[in-house]
């Protein structure tokens, strides 16, 4: 990897300018405030990644006050050295205390706030217990933006997460499949995605014959057989970013129903990426995807939503869904991934990440979308 | 790893039980039922081993019912390959649709849940909305015991993790230390926890100088030097169950300071594991072994808690802490390590498992615990 490759490194303002904004739109969203979690809105928010136990760390957003961070006093040190810790309080509490108390002052005592959606129930109920006049609402539903549109500094991440993505798929086409079990191709996917600069792999689904009709399959111990359909979906992180791409690839010449059947499902992923641009609801790009499916009679084939976002993690709002009517926004990154899944056979899937601008859709995969023939 | 060190696999038939019994010691704590996330819980539970995220997967236990998991419908497949999985029910819901009211009527309307620690709130939120008559209390403060007595099966697989942490302990003190980088160290530490059976390691610190004295510094950049303290806390999965000890070696000849203050730990740690027997309340052990160290003037530098169990997690109830009532049942698992912590100097930490007998506290780590000297 090239040093120019690497991107300009966050800085303490970024985290502030991000926490100043989480408070405010809390605000106008009609909260009292919001309460961070560790995990992605806390690595997106502050740059600290502590890990999720049953000891409280949560970052107090309050409108028009500094931003508080609850930790540990043993953790302490850790938090401290986070980019984002100068533009922050920290408040730890002591094993052997109540760190509901420790927490209650910086909320005031009553109001509606927003919580990471995987903050632990022990500590909402801990929370809900401590102060019985403040409710609780999850982030996602009640801030579902926050983290939805990138900046440019984000956008130049995913985008080098996604070239990294398609790297992987270009050298994966050259090794040989038949004969061999999923799970030896998914560790060469995974070596691919490290070797093209990825510091984290979070999936390489390798779903070959019938196993590629269940769309959560990851790799199994089956061997690849001439003549199998094999859908290859593979992600992870690369500067803290997220990359999420599938191809469906057959070993041999396909049959004429199995190139139909792809050609259908390609279709629908052209005609989802079209119908991006700002201000149509995200359903519609679920809509635009699922009606190509239905035209050709494979609609109760296609089993799962059409997207999801993309960011810190690989999967996140906003989601390409029936019923979500958020519109899309500039910066918004995610996934447009139509299936068809015919169970005891086989099945297709073709994805890329997608973000939008003024202009519409813009691919951040772009290998080739044909039916790739593999050996 | 010879072939009769493999466990005997759990059966359905166990998991059967451990889930009657949840439900039943659930009645009995007058709940009316009980609500397991993905995570430990349901690992222990069903042996089922999702991924936690925020599509609902939940296995709601009620008393006198039949266990049923809700799960994500593309999730369903993998579900049903879950050891556990012939003794319950799978009811399944599709994306697009409410999954908390796919769970509602399982859970009657009405009464006090419990419910896993590390559900996530905005799983909770989803079910104290649809359900406003229900209340909810996580289950480490509901059955605290759930997971915490372990029967003879378990017990086989944590003495086997214990003893795979005292070999790499074994195999550690013969590498050279000074002139290395912690995060060499530790690298060594995981191969040899890999090498003794480990699939999972959870931790590998290696605390050096000053960096010993944050009692949660991992490993850094710092090189290990002549004339350091280096504290070794190391810890993962073998066959499913955890390991965890904690040996404070010295680079070369220890000064009388630092010689006396392990000497201090050693018999903090011998006074905590003395204690150790059945109808003993959790406190008393974090008692036994904080009164040698406030007896030698050390008090203020033990900040944090005696212990805490082991099981499928690494950190898990009952803790050896201040105010922890629940007495000792034979069976339990759990850390004893106290620790001196003495900023910007050095620190000290001696750690074993110790599971409960009726005779007393029998250790899981049995490595010495004299001040090692390495090079």
């Amino acid at each position: 990897m090239s040093s120019q490759s690497q991107p300009v490194p966050f800085t303490a303002d970024d985290y502030r300018a991000r926490m100043t904004r989480a408070a405010d739109t809390a605000a106008e969203a009609g909260l009292a405030g919001v309460l961070v979690a560790p995990g992605p809105d806390l690595v997106y928010l502050t740059g600290y990644r502590p890990v999720n136990t049953e000891r409280l760390t949560v970052l107090v957003l309050t409108p028009g006050q500094d931003p508080v961070l609850v930790v540990p006093t043993l953790e302490a040190p850790d938090a401290e050295k986070a980019v984002g810790a100068p533009a922050l309080t920290l408040r730890d509490w002591t094993d052997g205390k109540d760190p509901y108390a420790v927490t209650a002052p910086l909320l005031d005592g009553h109001g509606r706030f927003g919580i990471s959606d995987n903050a632990w129930a022990m500590h909402l109920l801990g929370l809900q217990r401590t102060l019985p006049d403040t409710s609780y609402v999850s982030l996602t539903e009640a801030l579902p933006m926050l983290r939805a549109v990138k900046d440019a500094p984000e956008l130049e991440r995913i985008a080098a997460a996604g070239a990294a993505a398609d790297a992987t798929y270009g050298e994966i086409l050259k090794v040989r499949f038949s004969g061999r079990k999923e799970t030896d191709i998914a560790a060469e996917l995974a070596g691919l995605l490290k070797r093209f600069g990825h510091s984290q792999v979070d999936f390489t689904v390798v779903g070959s014959g019938p196993n590629g009709a269940n769309p959560h399959h990851e790799a199994g111990e089956r061997t690849i057989e001439r003549g199998d359909m094999v859908v290859l979906d593979f992600g992870g992180l690369k500067h803290g970013y997220g990359s999420d791409t599938s191809r469906t690839v057959h070993v041999g010449e396909p049959t004429a129903e199995e190139q139909r059947v792809h050609d259908i499902v390609r279709e629908a992923q052209e005609a989802g990426c079209e119908a991006v641009r700002p201000g149509v609801a995200c359903q519609e790009i679920d809509r635009a995807a699922r009606a190509v499916i239905t035209e050709f009679g494979y609609g109760e084939r296609f089993i799962h939503r059409t997207g999801h976002g993309i960011g810190v993690t690989t999967h996140e709002p906003p989601y390409m869904i029936e019923g979500e009517e958020q519109p899309l926004v500039p910066g918004m990154c995610f996934s447009v991934e139509p299936g068809i899944y015919l169970p005891g056979r086989f099945g297709v899937r073709i994805e890329d990440i997608v973000t939008v601008t003024e202009a519409g859709g813009r691919r951040l995969n772009n290998t080739a979308r044909e039916l790739a023939i593999v050996e």
